[in-house]
């Protein structure tokens, strides 16, 4: 846990990855993935022919524990041992479900993470959080596990539907609001489905490292590294409305409504201004994030599922992180069900308008 | 990982407990344990009525993927946040399924070991070995994560099966071994089976403290923490296959049976004197540890589990601990097949004699 992680940006996958394993002298490479990489991306990456390849269907659905079984079972067919290295090839599905799988295999090995996505490349693949849904709870088993090493590349991102840009681009408006009204501003001006291999690249230097930053602060999330979690109670909410409704929607999605939920959270409780959310709103509705598609008989439904989030102390307070201003955060906010519940109104207001 | 594990030896459980517990806070406290525990020991202990208990059936069998995902699902009901502590109370199963729970519910909450046999005491209660079976094959899935504290007291062995006293003072004997001639001698003498709570919680005060050093200065098992697998390469194998045939043996009896075997290959690789392991191989027969019940028919098998052992860097090469003599430990010792078999004659021989 105390070692760094060693970050790599490059849009020579194979390159890096042959720099990065070969000095760790494993005794066998394992590449973990689901089968929709193993088709459409693994080909194009010209990796070696000894590396053994593990998948399990894609998608959050599938994050749970009968794709961890099957991944260690794989492994175990594929005779790895302590020694050997996994490489995570995928998106946040993939290098969460992967990580906690190599973290767990004979009590840990060595693991590299190669996110294939916007939205992995700017939150998953770094940071050393691992793990599988669980009865409908999302991540709710796993472990703090940072990679060895992360290439983060935009090349694979080229055949990446909309959406995914779409997703990933709100964790980095995240980052944005945790730094500062510039880059907040500078941000939403852009337009994320336009961005050239270069622009992109650059944003994610910018964006991992406000990450990094973060979470070199406090690995294992006992203080300041909740900031990151900006925008994500009432996104996991929504993330966990969508799944039980069996009508999944991206991460990135949940977390860019959440942003505005905590905004206007923010706004009520430490007077952040709500000149910033208006033209955050404009922005979701411009490059299509959608709505979540609630009505105020969800609102109970969506309380619970705040209260069952893993930063709360008790099933009765339900902790927030909110700005006083972009780049002034307060964690540990704590608020009650009224309120949460007056926030959507307004958030209903906002979107739906 | 680098916090120091507290460890207390006393007979008044609930106290230290107790004590333990309170100055940590939890938002709530749950109890992990075995159904046979659970109606036999616990009522005794007088633990408060809030601490919610959470219990799989007994046995090494029941190490599975399955009392796993229950205990996790106990704990969900419970209402376990990640400020919550876990009480390990239980044999060795208990303390690394539990603790295994503990270390990956919401990415892990702080936990409590009370080792309630005497091999739990000596082994898995103390130095951060977690886990559970995978496909027949041992602590296949787990991680390092030490209990937040331990509580060692001899208060529950007295209606402990003999072959549980047995099992737990194999790795004892292992420990003195790993010390000193004197220190092994002085345990074989003993008679396990008669001694009073006073002296084995002496004798527990220096064991723990023995293997309490060796994992302080490899909390990882990258190097010495391997002194602590003298016996273990065979004694995982005779366990494997016992399961395998389905009538499992004690953990302890195997290691046991293993520290023959080791001490034969450490007199063939290493010229450990053979004058050691007659007086072993008596007080194996007069204190009824039994024989593995293996016939030349079996050495292949038994070398194909050995290959599967974790401390394997590859599937070609099978890792021993050894020793010089008593204390003089080699570590990382490659052995092949005909020696291990060869060293298998000799242990028939010296057994079944």
């Amino acid at each position: 846990m105390a070692e760094p992680q060693q970050i790599i940006f490059s849009n020579d996958i194979a390159g890096s990855l042959a720099r990065i394993v070969s000095e760790m002298r494993p005794s066998s490479v394992v590449v973990v993935t689901d089968d929709e990489v193993k088709s459409l991306v693994l080909p194009r990456l010209g990796l070696p022919a000894d590396w053994t390849v593990c998948s399990f269907a894609p998608g959050d659905l599938n994050k749970n524990l009968e794709s961890l079984a099957a991944v260690w079972g794989q492994m175990e067919e594929a005779g790895a041992t302590r020694h050997s290295t996994v490489v995570n090839i995928g998106g946040g599905v993939v290098t969460d479900l992967g990580g906690f799988a190599a973290a767990t295999f004979k009590r840990g090995v060595r693991f590299v993470n190669v996110p294939t996505t916007l939205l992995a490349a700017v939150d998953a693949a770094v940071g050393g959080k691992t793990g599988v849904n669980f009865n409908e709870y999302k991540n709710e088993i796993g472990a703090f596990a940072p990679a060895d090493a992360v290439v983060i590349s935009s090349a694979t991102f080229g055949t990446l539907p909309a959406r995914e840009i779409l997703s990933g681009y709100a964790e980095m408006v995240k980052h944005g609001l945790l730094d500062s009204a510039e880059a907040y501003r500078a941000l939403i001006a852009e337009d994320p489905l336009k961005l050239s291999d270069e622009r992109m690249l650059e944003l994610l230097e910018y964006n991992v490292g406000v990450k990094e930053r973060v979470v070199t602060a406090d690995p294992f999330e006992r203080g300041i590294r909740r900031a990151l979690n900006l925008g994500h109670t009432p996104g996991h909410a929504f993330e966990s409305l969508a799944l039980h409704r069996g009508r999944p929607v991206p991460h990135g999605f949940a977390v860019g409504w959440g942003l505005l939920v905590d905004m206007i959270l923010s706004h009520m409780e430490l007077g952040f201004s709500s000149d910033y959310f208006y033209p955050y709103r404009d922005f979701l509705r411009e490059n299509g994030y959608g709505t979540p598609d609630i009505t105020c008989d969800d609102y109970d439904t969506i309380v619970d599922l705040m209260r069952h989030d893993k930063k709360n102390a008790s099933p009765d307070a339900i902790n927030f992180t909110l700005l006083r201003a972009p780049g002034d955060v307060c964690i540990d906010c704590i608020v009650t069900a009224d309120k949460i519940k007056a926030a959507l109104d307004i958030f209903r207001d906002l979107t739906e308008a």
